[in-house]
């Protein structure tokens, strides 16, 4: 049977997400988030805060863009989002990361998931921004409950977080007030340690 | 916004699902696997393998059921499934910790999930079992492919592993005498230390 045997692999494939180690921590802070992890938790987030979103949502597509947003980095690894310079070529390395995990399916799957992957890099519906949204909020909140940890590492200064935090901007609007004084918030406590008190936000 | 309030709650208390590990380890064998990880790659099982149910399910059902199964862990911590006296206070140890993790979500959606949790752990509809159903395939794939790392904790014969895998049997009929090859495979492998040549299976 073919057919399971590709699918098999695919699915064996992808136990790689598990040791995809991302550059925040989990809130106990005993090790760093891994891809597996973190899907896991945006598609809790995008259940839990559905009622949030500006329209009606389709939610079976919602939670599969969250399953599968991040599935090429089984081979392209996970690029720091404040790492200019490691960004520059993560799309193409992405892309061919796609062209060789996706080929592991039977084709019409294949095509399928590489469709979701692309509609959540390139949002073109509510679906799409709402995933891209929560892919921002749930690490937020993770950096909120560690004194900003990967707030440290760059430094992130407002402006760069503001900057990540967009995308709930236009995905999830009804949430965006309460974003701004949880930054707010975050700054007061000292964990973005690029803002002193007193310096020009 | 109490509201809110209340569902970032319990999205940051959930966190702690990314640290409940499992006895089986993920395929590289690097370190142990997390209730998180294990219920993202369910959740993919399901979406993968969605063609050979009995029927035509609810997906998002599905989804929703796979993401959601071991959320009581969070306090009741993970349970070996060869443990028999792990196993004895396992429901009560799971129903309290079902009343105080629900409870941190607004009313209805704290009974949304706990019913889901409910369907999960005893079926009642071809969702629940296909959901049951990938619960054991998926920690089977794994165990094949790190030479039954878990059958020799136990250690696990034959009987066992077929009582533990029996779910399947009823929630994907058309996947059972693939797993029965495979089971057959792992224990000329050695994989079923327990199942000696010769002896009777």
């Amino acid at each position: 049977m073919d057919r399971l045997k590709q699918q098999l692999a695919f699915l064996t494939e992808i136990d790689r997400m598990k040791t995809v180690y991302r550059r925040n921590v989990v809130i106990d802070r005993s090790r760093q988030e891994d891809d597996a992890a973190h899907s896991w938790h945006m598609a809790m987030f995008a259940l839990v805060l559905a009622e949030y979103a500006p329209e009606t949502l389709d939610m079976l597509t919602v939670l599969k863009l969250c399953l599968v947003h991040d599935l090429v980095e089984v081979y392209a690894g996970d690029t720091f989002c404040y790492d200019a310079a490691g960004n520059l070529d993560k799309a193409e390395r992405e892309r061919q990361a796609a062209d060789r995990l996706f080929a592991l399916l039977p084709a019409e799957q294949g095509n399928e998931y590489r469709t979701l992957w692309e509609e959540f890099d390139a949002p073109s519906t509510p679906e799409g921004w709402f995933a891209a949204a929560i892919d921002r909020l749930q690490p937020f909140i993770l950096n909120f409950h560690t004194d900003g940890h990967t707030w440290h590492l760059a430094p992130v200064k407002r402006a760069d977080l503001l900057r990540r935090l967009d995308p709930i901007r236009t995905g999830i609007p009804a949430l965006w007030p309460d974003v701004l004084k949880m930054v707010d918030e975050a700054i007061e406590n000292g964990y973005l340690p690029a803002e002193k008190e007193g310096t020009t936000k």
